[in-house]
């Protein structure tokens, strides 16, 4: 059996519109599909922060003016997002592979991710997303909706606030794995998964969140008993003191190294913090794997040691 | 091997809003886990149209007002609803599955459908989709896109036209195929899957359209060699002289019989004629092969016998 990776791509590096997100995959193809070429069976996973908040705010917008378009809620403008750039991305993956001769047929999976409804991001909610409304709208519609949660974002107008809990498990894990095991090359967990809470045995609901991408691909590499958690950025490596004049960048760390730059508040919380915190929970899952934090267009060499940050606690080799 | 029966659900069955739809699959999945329950491997299509016209027009309305949501053409909406259905799809028959304690895991596959570039339909497109424009603003529009047509809509405003194409053959056919020779339950061609034409080897372009979801789940019934194609609709049977005083029920008819009304003019051209046509195709396309015809409520019934169209040449057994 060949190795697993699990590829985190950047809902950012996916660009704005549709004809800016075929382009930009055009350009990540290749990589991806090195890596195959390199004996990997891989998984890709993705963000969707802009395409999520892009289509939320499509129905807001309209319902405005159209009181026929109805409210949308988080997991369905996940699962839209899904569709949306699932489809662009296994269109131009196996694209990719075709040129190259190679067999393989890309498949995206339709995926929901079990979260906890105690989790604590449900009374903190960090994530600003959809419309812009005025202080005196955001506090009639609060007044409506009294759960929901508005607060001014950096100047611009007020927001609804939507919490980011930690992923415990992927409903639609079997039928990835299925699909791994019969060599398909796999889209799952777009935007971190449709965010649901369990019920019941097999019952799930959805919960209004955002999840995490890059903990999201984390889980998902230890569910599929992957060796490589890849997360994908726009730096090369990941760097200590960035900005500063002594800012140097990291090749490698151990576990413990990681978390002591994380400690030392070395990684920005919206930007690289949770990159590296994603790649510690999955080196940490299990003896043996490896998590490398690189940039999309250095993704084959980083495999090889030559560029990427490792971080593992695995010997040398 | 059990017997494959893909499973094709009207659009409109689905509701206009996300809360419409989950209490609509609720009341659709006991009938789709009980033909499970009767031996059957089963694979749910879908139609779209609601959906992917309310996805079309929130995009059109948005972006009237706000310059920063982009245009969403029809590929990409058609991909955005088979994310936003399948979601509640796999979601209702899975807790319909565990509430019976059957093993079966539910997958929405993003599908992309490949049609005919030549094909006649694209000269002559019959669908409107999205937002109402008044005479001028349709020719503004028309003039800055020559190619998009643009027609009055039984009084209510311009609409965009677009063509409805014959469904060629399925990108992830071998996706779909593998998931189901694993027992699991798929669920694909949403909305007649997202239409592609073929460009060369394994590389495919969108193309706006709409594919009738009969036809596709027909297609996609072929592909996965299925035993029976189910469409489901609002009507237990299939009506000769629908409407008239001597209207009647047929319980079955063979493909000769079938065509036969279909010239006669028995069915409604955007309701039971693409439904029958799809009936036919399938019915034809290799022996031993049934299409059935009936109402949801009352599919389980169909299939021993006791309610239902069956086209068939096959013999009474």
């Amino acid at each position: 059996m060949s190795s697993r990776a699990v590829i985190a791509l950047g809902g950012n590096a996916l660009g704005n519109d549709a004809a800016e997100q075929q382009e930009r995959i055009k350009h990540a193809a290749p990589s991806l599909v090195e890596l195959i070429d390199q004996g990997y069976e891989i998984i890709v996973s993705h963000g969707n922060g802009p395409q999520v908040g892009m289509i939320n705010l499509a129905f807001s917008e309209a319902r405005k003016q159209n009181s026929r378009i109805p409210d949308m809620d988080l997991p369905e403008c996940t699962a839209m997002s899904q569709g949306y750039i699932g489809y662009h991305l296994q269109k131009g993956i196996q694209k990719e592979l075709n040129d190259r001769g190679m067999p393989w047929t890309v498949t995206s999976v339709v995926t929901q991710m079990v979260v906890d409804p105690e989790d604590s991001a449900f009374k903190n909610p960090t994530k600003p997303i959809g419309a812009f409304y005025t202080e005196e709208e955001a506090e009639k519609l609060s007044a409506q909706n009294p759960g929901v949660i508005y607060q001014e974002d950096s100047g611009r107008g007020w927001r609804q606030m939507v919490a980011s809990p930690k992923p415990v498990d992927i409903v639609e894990k079997n039928s990835i794995k299925n699909l791994l095991d019969n060599d398909f090359v796999v889209i799952a967990c777009g935007g971190g998964g449709i965010p649901v809470v369990k019920k019941g045995e097999g019952e799930y609901e959805g919960i209004q969140a955002v999840i995490d991408k890059d903990h999201a691909s984390a889980k998902l590499a230890e569910l599929v008993d992957a060796e490589y958690l890849f997360i994908l950025t726009a730096v090369d490596r990941v760097m200590l003191d960035f900005g500063k004049p002594n800012q140097r960048a990291v090749d490698r760390m151990t576990v413990a190294e990681a978390e002591k730059y994380c400690s030392e508040g070395h990684f920005a919380a919206g930007s690289m913090l949770p990159k590296v915190r994603a790649a510690i929970d999955f080196a940490k899952s299990k003896k043996g794997r490896k998590a490398i934090i690189a940039s999309l267009e250095k993704a084959p060499e980083a495999i090889r040691g030559e560029s990427g940050t490792l971080i593992t606690d695995e010997p040398l080799s």
